[in-house]
């Protein structure tokens, strides 16, 4: 189970989230609080937009907690929009293509969760990617599949919608492939403007996702960054927020799969 | 175009073929000779068998010229058969499930080429490999895929004819795939028992195949490892090599492929 | 603070104690039991005596538990003495050189623990190396240093008399130089044939230190590997063990610097 | 033998110069033109000023040709000031703190060349870092105790004073060492406002050094981008350049070390 952290708001360096808090996304890589196993120490990533369309991205297999590199870069950029990742792997090998956000032109997506029994679907997922979409996997995991999924679903033109008909599909394929491992998606997505992120499981718990919202800022994360416990609002599965420019964050059930899983 | 070594005799240190000779593979991998690019620094690896079935596997992603743990694994690791593999990336990532040699239950596999436009066929080649076999698929490379699909093909039964099956499907699959790149497979497989080389291109020119067979014992390189040339027998292309217990290296023409590639 | 295993006796393949036990050194790397952090994510490393009468080395940054490579070196590694460490850097960075075991010709050290505020007492440390030794030097650990310090002490005649000389010096240094942190020593020597193992500390309680001795081998351990716990004696603090050949282990106190200690 | 390039002036993404011509630093990290080893693939560092007065740092083990996270923050880092530099190791192991450039408060050093017999003297140019700057000794590299030493030979109140007196003291050093192994120190230092490079040897012929100038900015390399020789002023050995604020840059012979070393 990985933790992770996305934001969106007025142009902040990153330290501000994934350093410096008490309970930052660095003293997560090493004593999480709400995962099964406290320890994210598989690999990490950083995806960040600047003046380009397309995001910036730094991965790396050792553990967050004692890479300088990432000190430093995340005292020196600044960013309006960015997210940050570190995992604890589950199955796939820890390399830096495996490693979260995953990037597609000005698209930037992570994940936390799994997607049912990996090596009994894993052909099918990759059969959901379009031929466009499939010359850009350069890792092995479920997440970055999904990913490429979403895109070649759509998201382009609506990016909830793309989602949720992945999501739907991966609840098929998952409920139909014979193993009682769960799908957990809790996930962050966004296009450098809106961020979307999602919490569902099918077939067992949700992995947790907080926010919080100060201003125009809006910061969304596997667990509270700090004992201020109030400030922060459960996403209830099988629901998902979105942040625009200028407008509150938005919380709202799935539109298609919370039907679906209910049926 | 990388740079490799095969070995099968008597059990000696891998140092001796290694990391000692005046060009061993260490020397290739900053100043390869007969390679259009001169350094293979992306990443390398190390297999041998031992007491047990399985080969052991050592892979790493920095260049093998400045690897401490390399120096001593080849001083320390005596075996009668192992691979050992410089790598120059070709598209793939560097990552260590991306270096050779490749291994699946007791065969072990490495390659000096390339499969076309990786980008177009890959779908197609990774369809060659049955379920049972594609679990296994840990990185990315054509020549992993190659190798689970020669596996799929039959190998245990007849590991050449697996071979021949597979680069005819291959050969089919480039000539077809509307790209003017060659597929080049200059490559080794072994059970831990019979060691298998094979150098053959479609499209293009076939990377270079050498070995020296002394007593009972072969080694099989991408190119000479010293300046006594007239030791090292070339292999031409569409040939193979086969080195079994107690009988002198046999060398012969593809049995299939030979015959497709002249039609 | 790291977690550390040495063996000697039988030869047997290293995976019986380094990844095989309910709580193996790998376990040990992700979730330790006896120690301030449970975490020893930041490198480690593995050394063997084989044929020769140098050991082989095979270290590095990653964490234990997710390294393949360690893994099948485990499995195809036979050794009748041989050391592994994960660590957990007390302030030096993770690298490579870094790493425990450290290795000079054929002596092998490792270390569990710190040498009071190593960055006021570094230089003072490093000087009590000799020239011969010092350009032996490649990283930058107190651990490192103090293993040097000890071979220059004149381990080769007497490797118990170097240390205890080493400890008594670095005792004063660190009692001297106006730090409260604590000197702690609890570490192994070896020169591929006899091993001894050192618990002690000044200024703060000793790291843990536990063997088991089965026939003609023995099992040194910063924490049991198993919960056999009556199997498992602890080493008192300002004690050593010795394990020579063909000779039951010898638990003794320190000859000088337990005097040192308690004066 | 390093390759490196300083650039100082408008702020400019750093791929424009680190990744985009022609000769690129990332090309001259396969394939230098100007160097004994064509090969710089021991690691490299990017160090940037942002809108701090430390500037940013990131440093890798793996040569820079295949590093996607050196392409982005390349891409991605727009600065004044900024230091890039490739490695071929001398002696010392390829980990990140031996990976130039290095940081200390506001200043930032990179080197290309070496300090004599390394091993010999290391001692001596050790003991010219007061202990203030001692505490940063992070690496083993000469290069790193270099800068120490001319930081602490009183860079903050005149940076060519200072390494005048230390490149003095190392001349010195080296010459009565008993090798005949050379200085060479071509070298780049920077406060973030003001850039300095030099270009020296004793014993030996000294690195090669060019610059360009177009406006208020400057880029210093080891060897030309790109093939517009022209406009590439080779710096003379026993000679320094300076780049400040609004004014053009001053190349002048070393004010004290050129009669030395003529003496």
């Amino acid at each position: 189970m990985c933790r992770w952290i996305a934001y969106r708001g007025e142009t902040v360096p990153l330290e501000r989230y994934v350093t410096e808090p008490a309970h930052s996304l660095v003293v997560q890589s090493l004593k999480a609080k709400e995962s099964v196993g406290a320890t994210n120490g598989d690999g990490f990533g950083l995806g960040w937009y600047g003046d380009r369309a397309e995001p910036g991205l730094y991965r790396e297999v050792r553990p967050a907690w004692s890479d300088e590199n990432l000190k430093h870069l995340c005292r020196h950029i600044r960013s309006p929009v960015f997210f940050a990742h570190v995992r604890a792997a589950t199955g796939t090998p820890t390399t830096r293509p495996n490693c979260h956000p995953f990037v597609h032109g000005r698209w930037m997506f992570m994940h936390n969760g799994q997607v049912g029994d990996w090596s009994l679907i894993r052909r099918r997922v990759e059969e959901l990617i379009p031929d466009e979409f499939y010359k850009s996997r350069v890792g092995t995991t479920d997440s970055e599949a999904v990913f490429l999924a979403i895109l070649g679903g759509g998201a382009d033109a609506d990016p909830i919608a793309a989602t949720m008909r992945t999501l739907t599909t991966l609840t098929e394929l998952v409920s139909t492939s014979g193993t009682t491992e769960p799908l957990r998606f809790t996930a962050a997505l966004t296009d450098g403007q809106s961020l979307y992120a999602f919490r569902y499981a099918y077939g067992g718990s949700a992995n947790t996702l907080y926010y919080r919202e100060t201003g125009h800022s809006v910061v969304v994360v596997s667990e509270p960054l700090d004992m201020d416990r109030e400030f922060w609002k459960p996403v209830p599965p099988g629901h998902l927020i979105t942040s625009r420019s200028d407008k509150p964050v938005l919380l709202e059930p799935f539109p298609q799969i919370a039907r679906l899983a209910a049926e």
